[in-house]
């Protein structure tokens, strides 16, 4: 007998659908999902972005139901890696599985996601959550590792002046993990409610129009504009570093020149470590609550995601217990 | 009584004109020039970048005529950095003189430059050139700076596979760099007669149709075209590094996902460290002089200048023995 459940299935249109269980292949768990975040590259993807069809999602936290490989993980609340990879490739075999050229990724390329009651993962790809973790932490995992990564590719010195261009919601991510390196921060954006969460973290915040000429060391570009890698390299100071983290579609025109006059490094940067996100989190050290702005119940999947294209909306998540 | 000189004059056009000998400010000394060599960046400024106007010229080998500040450099001969730093600002007091805001540039910026009887230079520019390195190979002392700046801002281990991009004069200098390294380097080129150069060194080399899908460590992009930054882009692997050397007028459309994608560090790389050039051709572990193509008298530079501008043209050098 094949169980149903319901989930988000992106085709040529966004829908709630009754669909089989996914059933777990080798080596992977059935994951009971308790929240899932909408991301940008969600709304990115309902819009054409990377071809996507099947089941949205790829932020979320759960429990494990069933792991026919190793009953151990069976009940255990998990957050999970995206990329899932071939683990034989040359990428992976350097330790560069997020890159295998022949990777799924979940609810993004080729593997459906976790906007679902559940999904099924490698259990490779599995990360144990803490009890002190609550679901409303942890379903911010993903994007969280994905400010985490900046600190795999680049140093921060104590003493670099670091700009974060960007109050989104990976913007301020970004914030909270780089204001621990003690380094002189900036955020800048367009909205006073969004800055006030760095505020409240002691954060120096700027709109735009109130940056002086000052070149920073180093500016990480979160904008999610095609214009803000133009507005990162006018910031940036010679031999600076830029952190270029916004996908979208198109080419933008880029200044080169610029580029290669004032010897910028930059640097692209996407996916990152689970484990310091999840100490992090653990630690109490950061804590994305403010960034979630409401939740809803899958049923309601559809009205989430009106909600989570409304500019300036923050963290949208399904599920959890608040209707 | 003011002497007058040759030099070549930039400004509704390329011409020949007599003028007033430079007179050396303080600090300064004046240079008789012995060989001038004509840039792509000379060719590029004659079509109207950096909108310069003086006297053309920033790579050079000349003899110290007068130095009224220390007479000991009188007689010497001598190579010049061309950035003319303030020595002042925030960027000298770092050590990146080359990268002060208020810099003139021989020949490029606000600075008349050395394709001239003499020209007046800082003395902290000068670097004395030892006496077996001959003026055809010390005339390529800041084209091949240029190249070693690569490795001062990117490591390239040996096991690295290195891919340069361009077989014009700025390749083929990048390439007898990197041949150093030990990596496993490869030059990709249109013209057999250019990869021939790297070829007698040992160096692989390959026409573009010749590539395979292979994805390199390191791309070095010299290519001087709009189109080179895609064409590094799609060679490099994940987390892989793109050295940018190429400027030209324009923007160019940059898949700035790709770069995010796959992580990409973009390096721009401009001028470069002299003493490491002046050792590398003092102990003959580098020898430009195959990428000499021709030399002509000043007085015939509007011809040097056409030469210089055929495609496939190697280095054009003004004075010099041979006319």
């Amino acid at each position: 007998m094949t169980s149903v459940m319901q989930a988000l299935v992106l085709d040529d249109e966004l829908r709630l659908e009754q669909i089989a269980d996914p059933v777990p292949g080798p080596g992977e768990a059935l994951v009971a999902v308790r929240m899932a975040g909408i991301c940008n590259t969600d709304l990115e993807i309902v819009r054409g972005y990377m071809g996507f069809s099947g089941v949205l999602g790829h932020e979320m936290v759960g429990v494990v139901e069933a792991c026919p490989g190793d009953a151990s993980w069976v009940g255990r609340r998990v957050v999970a890696e995206i990329n899932l990879a071939c683990g034989r490739c040359e990428d992976c075999l350097r330790d560069l599985g997020r890159h295998c050229p022949k990777r799924s990724v979940l609810g993004i390329l080729s593997r459906d996601g976790c906007m679902a009651e559940r999904v099924a993962l490698p259990v490779g790809n599995l990360h144990a959550v803490p009890d002190g973790v609550p679901d409303e932490t942890a379903v911010f995992l993903e994007p969280l590792a994905a400010a985490f990564e900046i600190l795999e590719q680049v140093t921060v010195p104590p003493d670099a002046r670091v700009l974060v261009l960007g109050d989104g919601k990976l913007g301020l991510l970004v914030t909270m993990v780089l204001r621990h390196t003690g380094s002189d921060l900036t955020l800048v954006g367009r909205h006073g409610s969004k800055l006030g969460i760095a505020e409240d973290l002691g954060v120096q915040t700027a709109l735009p129009h109130e940056l002086t000429d000052e070149r920073y060391d180093i500016v990480v570009e979160a904008t999610g504009s095609p214009d803000g890698l133009a507005e990162a390299l006018r910031r940036v100071r010679p031999r600076g570093t830029v952190v270029l983290k916004s996908t979208f579609h198109g080419a933008p025109e880029v200044d080169t020149a610029r580029i290669v006059i004032d010897e910028i490094h930059l640097v692209g940067s996407r996916c990152g470590p689970f484990p310091p996100a999840l100490r992090a989190l653990a630690h109490g050290r950061i804590d994305p609550r403010p960034l979630l702005e409401a939740t809803y119940p899958l049923a309601d999947a559809l009205t989430a995601f009106e909600h989570a294209s409304r500019p300036g909306a923050l963290k949208i998540a399904l599920g959890g217990g608040k209707p």
